[in-house]
């Protein structure tokens, strides 16, 4: 099961928290997303690979941002 | 109209603003509720005086502490 590791900015609590897992877990194909709040590292496994450019929008749709 | 001011520790975001404005929103006689995220100062108006003890509730009930 494929799993990856992004790093979101500008998270400061677990409303932020909840919000950016909201918005990825809508992503088809997602089966868990967990969030480190101090590190910002978010770990998204799947069914299959999802395309770094979906999880951007979801990060964005959540008012967030991945780091480059 | 009674306004009275809090300062409310904690908030980080704008959804903590939410949940705070949400909480004392629910008081009855509460008619408006202004959050300041950087300073923390809470402004309720209220068609009657909204008794202290009632505010701290509400703010605690959102996660959150009235500063004394």
């Amino acid at each position: 099961m494929p799993s990856s590791t992004y790093t979101v900015t500008g998270m400061t609590c677990g409303h932020c928290v909840s919000s950016v897992k909201t918005e990825i877990g809508k992503i088809d194909g997602v089966t868990s997303v967990d969030v480190d709040l101090a590190t910002g590292a978010v770990t998204v496994d799947s069914t299959a690979p999802i395309a770094a450019t979906d999880i951007a929008a979801a990060v964005d749709e959540a008012g967030y941002e991945v780091a480059v």
